[in-house]
Parts: C-alpha cells; structure tokens; sequence
C-alpha cells in the first residue's frame, strides 16, 4: 500500500508492495468511536430553507446581464484552443483567429441555457455520499490548490504526500465536508508530470468523498474520470450518464481561456462530467475596480465557459462560478472576506439563477495564521455564500494566506464554522412540544427549568454540541492551560487522525487503479499528461 | 480635572483640583490625524437597505404571541414593587398581592402598543451624535457590565476607573461605537452606591455620545437622566421631549420583575426616557430547552415591561429587548455566538416588529480569549442581529467572556467586525459608470487594470480599507513579526487611546455636572442611591 505518511517517498516507488489498505476494524473501531470521539454532525444534505438574499434589485440584476452580453458581442474572448474555436466557429460564432478572439451574441448564450441542467448529482464510489448541486442545497469541500502546508507545531512547509494524505483524512473524517477540491496541497516531491494520478489515488483511497479532477490539459482530467469510473466499476459512457467528479475552470481574466484550462474543460464536457467555470475577478486587478463592472466581466467569462460545454455536449452538467474580491489598492496584494467579496458572493447567487445554473462560492481569507482575523474573514465571505445561495462552497476548510497555504488549525477551525451555518439552517419548530406552555406554568417566577421533564427529555439533543468552542469558565479554562482556539485546534486535528478510519475498498478495484496508474505513468514518461 | 488614568483614586477625591479638560488642539490635533492615523469609517447613520430575514414563518410568529398571551393572562409576571402593582391594578389586571403576581389580559398589551413609539431618537450632548432607534437603523454600543478587564500586556483584572475611561475613551474614537453601554466595568474601587456617579461623569466628559444609564434602583437612574439633562442645558421636562439616555431593563427570568429594576424602569418612563426590556432567556437554565418555548417566555416577559412604560406614561420610548442563547447542557455555563443565539437574534426581530417596537439584541462570545472563537462568536450572532434588523446592537464591541470581562483587544477586533458590516450594507450602486465597458473593452485579455483611469478615478475610495486585517504576503508579515490580530489589536487600542481626543465641555456646564455629583454624593451618604 501507499504509506503517505513516510515524507518524500514518492507513492510511485512504493507501489509494488501495495497489498491491503491499512484500516481499522471492529472493536478498534469502536473504541476510537466511544464516548472521547471529537463530536461532529451526522452526515447529512445540508440545505437552505429561506429565499436567498437579493443585494440587486431586478433592474440591476438585468443592467449587469446586458452589459455581459456587450461584453461577449462586442469585446469577445481570447480562446488559445484550435479545438474550441472550431466549435464556436461552427456555432456561428465570430471567429478571429489571428488574435483567437471570440465573439458570441446573445443567442448563443440563450441557446446553450437550453440544454444546461439546473441541477444534478455527483457521485462518488460509496453513494451515500452522492452530492445534489443546485437548487437550495450547499456542500462544503475542502481547500484546494496551496502550494505550501501549515501546522502550529511544524510550521509552514512546501507541499508534500504525506501531508496531502493528512489533509484528506480530515475531509473523510468530517462529515460536514462533503467533497475533496483539488489537490488539498501541491505534493512537490513527486514529479509534476504525473503527480496528479497520486493524489487522485489518495482521494480514492482514502476518502470516499466526490472530488474535483485537474482539468489542466486533456490528460489530467481524462485520468481523474478513468479512476473515479474504476473505483465505481463502470465504463466512462455509464459514468457519463451519472458523473462522478467535477471541475473548476479558472478563466485567465480578463477575457482569456488558454489552452491547457479550455481542453480540461472540453475534456470534461465531453464525458460528461461537472465544469464549474469560475473567472477569478480580483477587483483592480483582474477586473474592473468597481462591482458592478467586475460582476459584469465574470458573467461574461462563466456564461462563456458555460456554452462551450453546451457546444461539446449539450446537457453537461455547468455551474456558474464565481469569485470576485478586491484587491489592497496599496499593494495589489489579493484580499479575501471582505465587504466587497461578502457583497459578491451575494450578488453573484442572483446571476446564477437567473440563468437557473447551480452556484460555486467560496469563503476566503487573506490572513497569515489561523487566527481571529482568518475566523472573521472567512465567516463574513461565507454568510456571503450562504445567502446568496452557493451550492458548492469551495475552498471551504483549511485555507489561510489568501490560498497559498492549506493550514490544519484553520481546516478545524473552518469545520467549526460550517457546522455554525448548518445548525443555523434548521429551521426552528413552534408547536405545542416546543412551545413548552407546561413548563412554562410549573416553573415558579425566579427559578430554573434543568429540571424539568421538558428540559430533560431534550436536553442531550436541544443544542449544537461544538468540537472547537470552549465554554469554560475563566478559571477552569486557564486551569487547563488557557489555550485559545488555534492551540485547541492543533490537539484537533491531531485527535481527528487518530480516529480516522480509512473506507474499505475492494482489493481488485484498487489493483485496477494501480495497474491504470502504472500504465499511465509509462505514457507519461517525462511528457505532459 | 478627574485623572481618570490614576489607579486607585476615586474620582471624588480629585475633584476640588478639576479646572480644564485634557485634551489636544491645533497642530498636535493635526499631527495625530496625520497619514499615520489608524484608518476607520466615517460618523454616519448605519441603516439596513435589506428586507428582515424571516426565520419564523407568519403561523409561528402568531403561535409564540398566542403563547405569550396565554403566558400573561394565565400564569402571570411576579413584580416585586407595590408601586407596579398599584399600576397593574388600577389598569384592570389581576395582582395578587400576597404573591406580588400581576396576570394581564391580551386587551391590556394592545392598549399600551397604542402608545408606544415605533422609534425615537436619544440625543447626546452632541447633536451629530444623535442616535435613531427604529425602523432599518443600526446603532453599536460598547460592552456593558462586565466585573473585570483584559488585555494582552496587563492580563485580567478586576474592574477599575482607568480602564473604564482607557474603554469609553476607546468607544469615543470609533465612529462605529454610538453609544457607551451601562458601566463598560464596574470601577470596584469606587464606592457601590455612588460610584455610578463617576462612570456617568465620565461617560458624559470623556465621550459625547449617548449612553445608558443604570436603572438598578430609582437614584440610579434619575441620576443618569439630571446628568444628560445638565450637558445639553435642558430641564428635566425637556429632556422628556427630547430623550438623552436609554436603560436596559434586565428581566429576571422566568418571569419576575425585581423590586430595583421595576422602580429603574418606571423611573425612566415617567421621565420620558428609553427603556430596552430586555429578558435574559438562557435556554434550558432561565427559560424551556426549546427555541420557541424562550422566544415565548421573552416575548411575555418583555411585552409585560412595555406595558408597565406606558402605564407609567404613555408615549414612553421603549424597546423590544432580547437576549435569548443557550447554555451547555453539561455544565451549565452560559453560551453566546450559538448556531440557537443566532436564530433567536433574527426571529426576535419578527417579534419586535409584529409589536411595531424598536429592537434591542446583541453579538455575544463565551471565548475566554480575543481570539478565533471570539471572532466567529461574535460574528455569527452579529450576523443574526443584522438580518434580524437590530436597532441598538448592545454590547457590540469588546465583550469576552460571556460578559464578565471587557477586553481591550476584543474591543479592537469587534470595531473591525461591524465596519464589515457597515461596508457589506452599502449597496451595490449599478449605472454606467460603475459598470466601466470602457476599460472592460481596452485592457487586452490577460491584462489588467491597475492603470485603467477608470481604476485611478476610484482606487483610492474604492474599497474597505481595515484598520486591523492584514493583507501583506506571508514573507513581509514574518519580516514585520509575524504578529496574529490579537497581537496586532494590542497595539492599535494603543494607537488609538493616543489618537484620541477628548470632546470639549464648557466649564461650566462641567461645574454643574461637578455639583451635582457632590451634592449627591452628601444625599447618599453611605445609603441607597
């Protein structure tokens, strides 16, 4: 098996040993589950019951989609892809292929909208964890992308396996995470060529969690669906009618899809798999300074990504991404949970369903450490995502520096808040139960209700029992060490990792992802995937 | 003057040497509003653009006032004051003196909502700090009640009149902060039947806003009413038509009214100032285990106060106050910030609103640290109070602890949190500049927009600037120290106590003050205030 533990080892070289996957079973199961187990939710859909927030009147939602198609009609976008632009060429699109500009009207658009689903489901090898993308219901996936790893204990470090694999124990671990993004961390000691085959490994392996693919390039994305189809015992045409994984396109704003991104994108259309194209509008940067204009340019670039997969294959499964910020204007620096990414992740819900696509969000902070600043930054973008309705809440555990490193205390600390907006999200019962009228009359003026029979019967179950939040007293929190929540959240994830339990996977599955791993590494050679 | 920064010293005992004020002019003004000043919003009226969130459906906003009424008319309130009763009585209630318990029918609540106002103002002794207590206003106030103080240098420590002046000095400098809450702590040192003396002096010289003042007790609170009435040069009927300070009238739930705060209360209506009822329902301690058991206790408990205002004068401004969270079930402790607190702050608003009466709610913490726990605390229950519409957001900033510790640090990370706020509820203007086709169709693709015009016009207004968010990379945030937000809050709490500047005061309205308090201070004696 693959120890992802054992540091700098390449999962490769270990290969030939791989035998039985290292799980627990039966009574040390249970005593990793017993009473001490950090508490969490039970898995579950987690949905929004209320309407969302409309931080743009009707009038503004329109204003913003009219100057989107100016955009697309008259700017157009910059496509470094042969393949794509024989597509918007035969579409009727004006094609310049000297400058590999696109322009596409309005029609087009409205045509491809036609075929867009406006919801579906993703499915990973154990069902019930299948996630529902669209309408009112959210999950939240784990950070991806970092190129560095931060602990309390080890400090910050380039990306690596044996973290990557840590990583993705926790999103196993926690319920609340419901699909793995893309490469938790950057595993550099391994080569860049085929790392991807590793990690895809690792999410397969470890987690039975949906995951998103790399769609850099054809090859990277075609091995993430080839293994997801094997861990599933189904053919690529079967996995096509019931996808599995997803991915996120980045637009190379303003107005540019390169090659590598727009093959991923096509690649995945075309076996039918999830594309959730997201233009990464940093305002005064990559986009204009104010919010109108930057959610005018992300329009144009998602609702462009989102016809080129109608074009490849009309009813592929697209969400509308979105991820405007600002800038700090002093510095160009990238800043995450603020005002403006708050209002964004709001307003960018509305876009969405106005063209009835589902909704990728993302709660980000620009803070160094998974400190207070980290807490209120990523609650502030992710009430944004929350009330305008995101239903894949990317990025949303563990990421710190803006994303440049994928940190273990802010992944504890990030479940803490989810589970916050998942408890928050269930609705409150009124009825004669819960109205407690009895013991409303029998508790005299001045005493208390523990106890009551009314409180006793609920009280195990009344409130949200938090892993992270001390409600200590002073005293006997500074008795047990005084610890603020970051240095509870090291204790945490270690805690969590102990407990992790690795899913069963049949030996002659994992033998099939082996030998396709080893054939694709023959292919690869020191080639591009 | 009083040397508010002395340990130890009664205010009294310094006051036969007070002549001027301290506080900066001219050039050295200057020379701390400089570049280097530590960046924050402008004084404006925060108002809530947005509709109310609505957690409780129209059915069950009516099944918690039927409970409620069924509560009054059926069980009834205990009200430990014989001048109340007779109120009740003469109202047509049924009281029961032997008990003190007074029941009211539903007519009796109708009759006094005739007469409440469905918001008001309270007037400082600075008209431009008047605050707006209704509709979709939002005001903030300072931390209030807690017995001790923290800070990162000095550690815990009981309250004390320099850190009382160091906080309201604090809430002074934020333009975010409109009102101080009732004793930001309790200056022990002090002598306790008159020490309310030095902290409304101190309210009323350090600061211009507007404050609370207790109403432990009639002395108290008439007290508080006479100092606000001397700084603006009014008589007491005056301030009556133009109302200074506002209470908060802490129910002692499950349903009593004690002798002190029912006397505070009626004394601040018969003088025409604010009340805030406000029952302290900590589910499954003070109140049922159920959410809308508490919220139909509370719903009791504060319209039974608003009655009482009216019968004491009709047209009294008061408030719907609520403070409904939980404890933890295994120990008791109280809870704030919960997933149960945050959904009480937004349906407690549908309450207050059915009643067309202001709403007094609160973001709490029971973090024993400034840390990530009291920063997702807080901004969970923020959240709720903003979509909840709160009028007066009582104890916004610098709460620790569950309350019984005013932290300077958490002061600072609190003013960070609701300027958020402020800037997410600015909103989004659309128009065709804000929308910039123009630059959108001149910055090449894969370009950017630094240069843009439109981007220069608007770069330097254009976003949130923090006073606290760290936005620089990880490599420049290790070179300057590596410091976490706590760390950080340190030193602008620093900054900011030397930034301030204290709001002139005539001498001789100072006088006044000054007599008035050595008067009272004769009257009291070692007595009751």
């Amino acid at each position: 098996m693959t120890d992802f533990r054992q540091p700098g080892v390449p999962a490769r070289a270990l290969m030939p040993t791989m035998s039985e996957p290292r799980r627990r079973r039966g009574a040390e199961r249970t005593s990793h589950r017993g009473p001490a187990a950090i508490p969490q939710l039970p898995l579950r859909c987690v949905e929004n019951p209320y309407p969302p927030m409309q931080l743009l009147s009707a009038d503004q939602v329109e204003a913003i989609h009219e100057a989107s198609m100016h955009i697309l009609e008259n700017f157009g976008i910059e496509v470094m892809s042969p393949r794509a632009l024989s597509l918007f060429e035969k579409a009727g699109a004006e094609v310049d292929h000297a400058t590999q500009n696109v322009r596409i009207d309005r029609g087009l658009v409205a045509e491809a909208l036609k075929t867009t689903p406006s919801s579906y489901t993703l499915t990973p090898r154990n069902p019930a964890r299948t996630i529902h993308l669209g309408g009112n219901r959210i999950n939240f996936t784990l950070v991806a992308g970092p190129p560095n790893v931060h602990d309390m204990e080890r400090g910050r470090r380039a990306g690596n396996l044996r973290d990557y694999a840590d990583l993705v124990r926790l999103a196993q671990h926690f319920n609340c995470i419901h699909m793995i993004g893309n490469q938790v961390c950057a595993p550099i000691e391994l080569p860049a060529n085929s790392r991807h085959l590793d990690t895809y490994f690792a999410n397969l392996t470890l987690t039975d969690k949906a995951f998103h693919v790399s769609a850099i390039g054809r090859g990277r994305a075609l091995d993430g669906i080839s293994m997801m189809a094997i861990s599933r015992g189904l053919t690529l045409d079967q996995l096509a009618e019931d996808p599995g994984v997803t991915t996120i396109i980045s637009v190379n704003s303003p107005r540019r899809f390169d090659d590598m991104m727009a093959e991923g994108l096509m690649t995945m259309a075309e076996f039918g798999q999830s594309v959730a194209v997201t233009p990464f509008t940093l305002m005064g940067a990559m986009s204009p300074v104010t919010l109108a204009g930057a959610l005018a340019q992300q329009n144009a670039e998602a609702l462009f990504g989102v016809v080129l997969t109608q074009l490849v294959r009309p009813g592929a499964p697209v969400m509308y991404g979105a991820f405007t910020s600002n800038v700090d204007m002093k510095s160009g620096a990238p800043a995450f949970g603020t005002p403006e990414n708050t209002k964004a992740n709001v307003a960018s819900g509305q876009l969405a369903r106005r063209y009835s696509l589902p909704y990728r969000t993302t709660p980000g902070s620009a803070s160094n450490a998974a400190d207070a600043q980290g807490a209120w930054e990523t609650m502030m973008a992710l009430w944004g995502a929350i009330l305008g309705h995101g239903n894949l809440v990317y990025h949303a555990a563990g990421w710190q520096e803006g994303g440049l490193t994928a940190s273990f205390e802010k992944f504890i600390i990030d479940v803490e808040m989810i589970q916050h907006m998942m408890e928050f999200l269930r609705p409150i019962d009124v009825n004669e139960g819960e109205l407690a009228l009895d013991a409303l009359g029998r508790v005299p003026t001045g005493g208390h209700f523990f106890g009551e029979p009314h409180t006793l019967e609920r009280y195990a179950t009344a409130f949200y029992q938090p892993l992270l939040s001390n409600w200590q007293n002073y005293e006997a929190w500074a008795e047990a060490g005084g610890l603020d929540a970051t240095a509870r959240a090291t204790r945490l994830w270690k805690k969590a990792l102990e407990e992790y339990v690795e899913p069963a996977m049949d030996l002659a599955v994992r033998e099939e992802l082996e030998a396709y791993m080893a054939k694709r590494r023959e292919e690869i050679g020191q080639g591009e995937p």
